[in-house]
């Protein structure tokens, strides 16, 4: 169910989980003032609710019959960073959080898992951005969680994004809080805990996924505005059967649930809209003129294909024609953007099989996938000398010769770095 | 349009506007150390957005062409509070806060009325909640503006809760952040600004305003469940054609847009499912046993009239007709409890033509009425004597002598005095 858990959570919370705080310590913001008062202890402003969550938890559970537990909040978010960049790092973020407690382990993973599967299928089919799902190594993963599972997005500049996560922590909460269950066989158990969350984060994901030399492309499921109909009004007439047209052709799209506008302002010119509503991602244009109305047309064009490609002339004005092939166009672009994005993805994802071929990649501004059996500091020393890190070992594991890129040992997974946002 | 503004302000933006400093000083939340370090300038929680929003209208804003502007966001807020009271007066709390820019002092002062016409309608309309529109006096205004509007709501134990506000800021915040509009007139010119909220204490609001000895009672427009559908299990039954019946009753009422759920659990007697729904506030019950079965009819039981004067008997089980007789319930129950509140809240308004009277009333907890011409001091003098202050000076004026009832002197208008949340 869908809670909200207050926002300044006491100091001494996060010190219960030394993982937790220790990770997060450095990016917090401290309340110590309240009230025109001097507090006795600082109060964090929420970084993450795992603390906050386990205290209640802690008090709510009492057995077995009380689990699962689910809880999800949208909220606010603060990390403190030196360099922030608009949606991607921000000090602030808005995200939703969710947080499970179960009996076993088990479940715990399969939930933590089932919520990764989720906004995969998210980025996939809804923001069309064909993000690589995996583990985080221990170093990249979230403080406090035995595992931590990625959704890692490629944006048009070919930098990794961490698009979403999903924590299985294991009893660590449970153990910090006492999170227990009176079990069906009388034993006092501690709970296992998933938690994951998505952001706004991913706004800035579908930007740069997306995004090319003309701005926007949305895909068109999110897309505010999924079609816009900009009349050409020739100068001098007045206009009036292409606007009550373009009014129609409304009018039969928002019945039959396509998000549209029509742009029918005198005052700027058809080539201004145009590009104003390229601009803002809208994926379908429709264009209609005096002599489209007059021979029952008009012009479709898509904006994941720019220029001529993308136009389809001759589209029949009549109401259900009309709708059928916009609703076609928009499962297109849909479709376009997710194969373009795919392709491009692809294209950029190199093997190696050793530290100097990977160096190579990154240099490239590429992604190095290779088999991976290093420690911590060999994680580091990618990380110090090529400013790449080591994004996921990806669940999708290709074949490989089974020799660690850096160390030559025997490996049994291929890991994927790169340079991230 | 709706959007976001961040959560931490620089105390200087607080500085800027003197009353409004001068008000929130001792209510706030103070980030002093982010990232580790101890930060020059302390950061604000905000206790509300006026100075962040204006930071930016004034970028956004540059000729009249740019208005109004009209921004929503949905956010937390913090105020300092040494004695809290869940929903109602919480250290932390949800809301809405709508902020916009104005060309003239009219435009301004007609968004604010506006809006409180707004949650004035909501407050009746859909919370079933029959509060009192009016005008704050000046002491009781916030802190920057230049007239506070509200809506007073009459709780069950007949406290007021202010359950919406909206400001006429002027000029205020446009003179502190340089907020001003190149007019058509080529002058450069302040803009005139509204501001309005409605938070998480309206849920409060509902709880308190219609709940009875055995619980909550909610409106059937905001009631997550709308009906409640209890099958009457006979010990040994197998009660098959009932959970079928119910089944069925169920998909109908969904089907008709009605919030509906089955309560078919076997381990609890209908008795213990009555009470657990009446506590929870569900709108509409519907009793449905065997003999019901055999004879096509169902029990409906309204949450607004307890026991057997609120029971429907021998209603229909045929699809049709059944779901007109929910749906004509629910809107009985949605009216029920407004009439309730208002016979409730026109029952507990005292006229006064004294200050010895004005003490008696409140003494009762009721609310006193009465002209009122008084200064702050008054004001003051009724608060520290009898606790009850000043809610609004209503927008619909009964008659009056037109004496003040505290100083004798001239009254133009009647106040509204009473305890308050």
């Amino acid at each position: 169910m869908n809670a909200y858990f207050p926002q300044l959570i006491p100091y001494s919370f996060l010190q219960k989980e030394a993982d937790h705080v220790e990770g997060f310590a450095p990016e917090l913001a401290l309340v110590t003032k309240g009230g025109g008062k001097e507090l006795e202890e600082p109060l964090v402003v929420r970084p993450t609710s795992e603390t906050i969550v386990n205290h209640m938890f802690a008090q709510w559970v009492q057995s077995y019959r009380d689990l699962p537990l689910l809880m999800n909040q949208w909220a606010n978010v603060h990390r403190w960073e030196m360099r922030t960049r608009p949606f991607v790092r921000t000090l602030e973020f808005l995200w939703q959080e969710g947080h499970t407690a179960h009996a076993t382990a088990e479940e715990a993973e399969e939930e933590t898992i089932k919520m990764l599967k989720v906004y995969e299928e998210f980025a996939y089919n809804v923001a069309a951005i064909p993000v690589i799902a995996g583990r985080k190594s221990a170093r990249e993963s979230f403080a406090g969680a035995n595992v931590t599972y990625t959704i890692e997005a490629m944006m048009g500049d070919k930098k990794a994004l961490q698009a979403g996560t999903s924590h299985n922590l294991g009893d660590n909460f449970a153990k910090a809080f006492n999170t227990k269950y009176l079990d069906e066989d009388g034993q006092l158990k501690f709970v296992h805990q998933s938690s994951w969350g998505v952001s706004t984060r991913m706004v800035g994901g579908v930007i740069m996924a997306h995004g090319d030399d003309a701005g926007l492309r949305l895909p068109p499921k999110l897309a505010p505005t999924q079609v816009v109909i900009v009349p050409i009004l020739k100068k001098g007439a007045d206009g009036e059967g292409v606007l009550a047209a373009a009014d129609q052709m409304k009018a039969a799209l928002k019945e039959a649930g396509v998000r549209v506008e029509v742009d029918g302002t005198a005052d700027k010119t058809p080539g201004w809209k145009f590009n104003h509503h390229e601009m803002r991602g809208v994926p379908v244009r429709v264009e209609v003129g005096p002599r489209d109305v007059d021979s029952g047309t008009c012009v479709l064009g898509r904006r994941d294909i720019p220029g001529k490609e993308g136009k389809k002339m001759g589209v029949p004005l009549e109401s259900g024609a009309f709708v059928a092939a916009v609703k076609q166009l928009l499962e297109e672009v849909q479709d376009g953007l997710l194969e373009q994005a795919i392709a491009f993805r692809d294209d950029n994802i190199v093997d190696v099989a050793s530290y100097n071929e990977l160096k190579g990649v990154i240099e490239q501004g590429k992604w190095a996938r290779g088999p991976w059996a290093g420690s911590d500091d060999d994680e580091i020393k990618v990380k110090d000398e090529t400013s790449a890190t080591l994004r996921c070992i990806p669940f999708d594991q290709p074949d490989h010769n089974g020799k660690c890129l850096m160390t030559g040992k025997d490996a049994k997974e291929v890991a994927i770095f790169a340079k991230a946002y």
